[in-house]
């Protein structure tokens, strides 16, 4: 009876854990209306937030932006070679999620709030509501033998869509170099083969 | 008196290359009236370009898209410390050209058409008008000593903006890492301080 019980026990909490390991993420928002020349004019590093939270909508759309499919096989970045191996971590409150681009959804990917583990972030946005980690795979040997940064490029133009999306739909941002690599790797299992580039904290601006 | 014609001919000829020597951009062209969204939704790497020039207006846009001011000292792109060490040169017949953003104007580099050195030119891109280069400094010792790898970040933003700004304006273009770098570099007198990151073909999609 002990272990039915356990068992029952086990199995609901693996099925609660199973309802919170995914998120589909709704259709990606609406066009905000905003033209490329209005948002690369608006287009700034912001180091401040306000708590409001970024409803669902908005984040499936500055996670297409930074790394969606724009066609069936192809993304809105481009990448090196057209390896695609470029991937969106978002730390949050309520845990790290990695973006699955093709299904449009969040896969849970660690329970802890990995914010504090960006550089400085208790003194400059401790309000945001989330931040992108942006990260390469580097296992197809290509990029050990031929190409060593070439994923670096790759995430700069990551991060040059995630501005001008915040710019376009009332976003603050700013892209950083600085992290505990080694504590967001370990916490995410990142393997050796997984290059941890840059962080993008997002959030609304504090209001004026 | 043969001294005063050859004097009065180089004279002239002076006055003929101080003219060519730097070209006056205009204000750059009028918003697309194309959304952020909309840019996304088009941006690809395109490899056949037709032979239409690119109007003065137009290149104007697209370099001050990729690196040019949007605030009296900030610039639509994002670059590793604040450093804004990206430049551009842009590749025509005529000859290359580097962008000065603050008098938003192109400034002659080196008289000679260097399309030819990116890497299959003749097999892609023959075409083209022109071919942007983007180029990095890395003399300030922060790079050497900390962020060897910051510059390639700043390239990929640039390299996100060209090519929403082509979408957004009908251009083509794609980014590559493949040139030959010696003779660029060469043609170019640039130091060993400047790292050619990556080249940017850029023109009208060949008509349907």
């Amino acid at each position: 009876m002990k272990i039915r019980k356990t068992m029952l026990a086990l199995a609901v909490g693996t099925c609660l854990c199973a309802a919170a390991e995914t998120i589909q993420l709704p259709k990606p928002d609406a066009d905000s209306g905003v033209t490329v020349t209005q948002a690369l004019k608006a287009r700034r590093s912001t180091r401040a937030f306000s708590e409001r939270e970024i409803p669902l909508e908005t984040l499936a759309g500055l996670l297409w932006a930074a790394n969606g499919y724009n066609r069936p096989d192809k993304r809105t970045n481009a990448t090196g070679l057209n390896k695609q191996t470029t991937e969106i971590y978002v730390c949050m409150k309520k845990g790290t999620y990695r973006y699955d681009a093709k299904a449009n959804a969040l896969v849970k990917a660690c329970d802890v709030d990995l914010r504090p583990a960006i550089a400085d972030w208790q003194t400059f946005a401790a309000k945001a509501p989330l931040a992108l980690l942006i990260v390469s795979d580097v296992s197809d040997p290509v990029y050990a033998k031929k190409w060593p940064t070439l994923t670096h490029y790759d995430a700069g133009i990551v991060s040059g869509n995630v501005y001008l999306y915040c710019a376009a739909n009332g976003l603050a941002t700013v892209c950083r170099g600085t992290m505990d690599r080694d504590a967001l790797k370990k916490a995410l299992n990142l393997s050796d083969k997984k290059i941890l580039h840059l962080n993008h904290p997002v959030g609304f601006p504090v209001a004026k």
